[in-house]
Parts: structure tokens; C-alpha cells; sequence
């Protein structure tokens, strides 16, 4: 929120509810803020896994999996479907959920598909430096943007390896200490 | 947005964007608009069923689980049950996801767990006007809030007919029709 906008805004509780909210003192508005919902996909082709390198801010340079933020009307499966195309070109056939992941710090939840490269072509859109196939051990693994990357990819090798129980939750607590 | 507020918004796509968006023609700040997170529980204890009745709009009078917004910084699993408590008392035991559901019009994802009633007590919260626990048969079928109700209860019955493959998605594609 702008410096001037803040101005207009106060912190308090609307009646009835039970958290404080931004309420702007002039006409009432209550700004609500909620989580965000983030989807992705760990795109496969075969044994190799699609990444696509950052070109924009946080973690420029860096390698990722297609996803980002939900749109209103979509469903997860959509947005997935879209952020694979816009940043990587990609078509892919959804295949489930792979993870739900919960990020306490960013009030992220991420909605993470497993899902195949339909015909193996992939090329970067605007978002993107570069995107490759790697095979598991060329992963660049000290070059992944987030922590939830290195998440999925293990999960994606356990749900390959035959595991159950999916979806994968955060491993062991990571990304939710208060 | 109130209309006050309205008219200093335009409605466009900001550069490097792929949607509208409402932009203060003031400041620039931009109002990004974001799908909705609803966490809630199908309780059950014993072999019965907690519903909540509203004591608020929308539906007020009609039955529902206990479901809410999730908040900021809040994980979906203590969504649910800071919800179960605020709308019935309740404290629960989460057994898991249950179902993943899509209300496109609504741009709602809900997030539904299948969770155990630790002790068998439950009292209306602020929201609520009454709670009770119902035996299968006895369930207000058409006194339920919301068609995700009907869907989330029939899951849990299928969860607990050993069911594999949850968490359950949409029924046919309900829900998400353009």
C-alpha cells in the first residue's frame, strides 16, 4: 500500500469480525487481505524434468518450475496449465496433485501438480532466460530459486518411486515456524 | 469497492502483466484481485456428523460444516480448526485432506479436511445459531448451505467406505462451468 494511501487507512476490527483489518477512514472500505494461492506443475518428459530460469525478480538468473499466482475465475488446474504455457511454451496433461504446500511467511499456499510435457517442445516466454530438460542428476540443484523447488522435485521422485498417500505436505515442518 | 474509491481506479493491464488490473490513476497503486482460500472440516464423531446452522448471511439458517477464510500467515489446517472453533466450540483432530474443490464464480479454492471431534463437545459459536451431531440418515439434506456441502459429505461417506485417490475433486465438473 502507497505512503498515501496508508494515511487513509486505520487498523482495527470490523464489528463481528475476529481480526484487524485495514478500513479506510473516509468511506469505510475494508480492505481485506488474504493468502494467495500459487499453483505449479513439475513438468516430466520422459525421465527429465522441465525448469525454466528466472527473468525477472525475486531470484533472477535462478532455476524454477512453471507457477505463480492463481487468477480470479480459474481453477488450479487452469492456472497451471497457463503458467506452464506463458513461461515455458509448454502444453502439458495435468496428471494430479503432487503437494500443498503452505509458506506462513508470504501467506502462500501452493497447489503443486505433477504433469507431462504433451510433445516434449518447450521454449522460453517472456518470463524466462532459458528452459531445459535435465535428467535427475544434472539438475541444477545450487541454482534453484525457492526452497518449495527442491521439495517438489524429491516429491515427484518419491510419487515415481511408487509412494502413496499424496498430497505431499511441507517436508517435516520447513516453511511454517512462527 | 465503494464508489468513492472506484472512481479513482482505472482498469488496466499494467506493463509486463498478462491481466487487468485496478490501478489508483493517483498514486499507481495497484489492486491486485486474488482467488479466495475456504478451509473447513467434515467432523465426525463416531458415526455421526457435526453441522453448524448459520446464524449469518449467506444462507443464514441453513446447516454447513464449520469453513472459513483462511487468514494471513495462517496454515489451511489451522484454518480449519481455528474455524471448528469459532463455529461450534469444537476442537478437532485433522485427519487429512479430503477434498480440493473449485468454485470458479466465486474464484473460491476450498481446502476440506476430514477431522475427528476430539471430545464429542460442541457449542454454537458467535456464527452459529445451533450444532448438533447427525447420524447419516438424519442429516438436513435440504436444509444444507451450499452445494459444496452436499459434495464434501458425500466424500467423506466415500472416504469412509475405503475410497483411495483423495483428496476428491469437483463432482463432474460441478462448480467450474464457464
Amino acid at each position: 500500500m502507497s505512503e498515501e494511501l496508508e494515511k487513509r487507512f486505520e487498523r482495527r476490527q470490523p464489528d463481528g469480525d475476529t481480526h484487524e483489518r485495514d478500513i479506510c477512514a473516509r468511506c469505510g472500505f475494508i480492505a481485506y487481505e488474504n493468502p494467495k494461492i500459487v499453483v505449479g506443475t513439475v513438468v516430466t518428459h520422459e525421465d527429465r524434468f522441465l525448469l525454466c530460469r528466472r527473468a525477472i525478480e525475486p531470484r533472477k538468473g535462478f532455476w524454477t518450475v512453471p507457477a505463480g499466482y492463481l487468477e480470479l475465475q480459474e481453477t488450479p488446474e487452469e492456472g497451471a496449465r497457463r503458467e506452464a504455457f506463458e513461461e515455458a511454451s509448454a502444453e502439458l496433461q495435468i496428471g494430479g496433485l503432487l503437494a500443498v504446500y503452505s509458506v506462513r511467511h508470504l501467506s502462500q499456499v501452493q497447489l503443486i501438480f505433477h504433469g507431462d510435457l504433451v510433445d516434449g517442445a518447450h521454449e522460453p516466454g517472456i518470463e524466462s532466460l532459458e528452459t531445459a530438460l535435465f535428467k535427475w542428476h544434472d539438475i541444477p540443484w545450487n541454482e534453484l530459486a525457492f526452497p518449495t523447488v527442491h521439495w517438489m522435485l524429491g516429491h515427484e521422485a518419491e510419487r515415481r518411486s511408487g509412494a502413496t498417500g499424496l498430497p505431499f505436505g511441507n517436508p517435516q515442518g520447513e516453511g511454517v515456524q512462527k
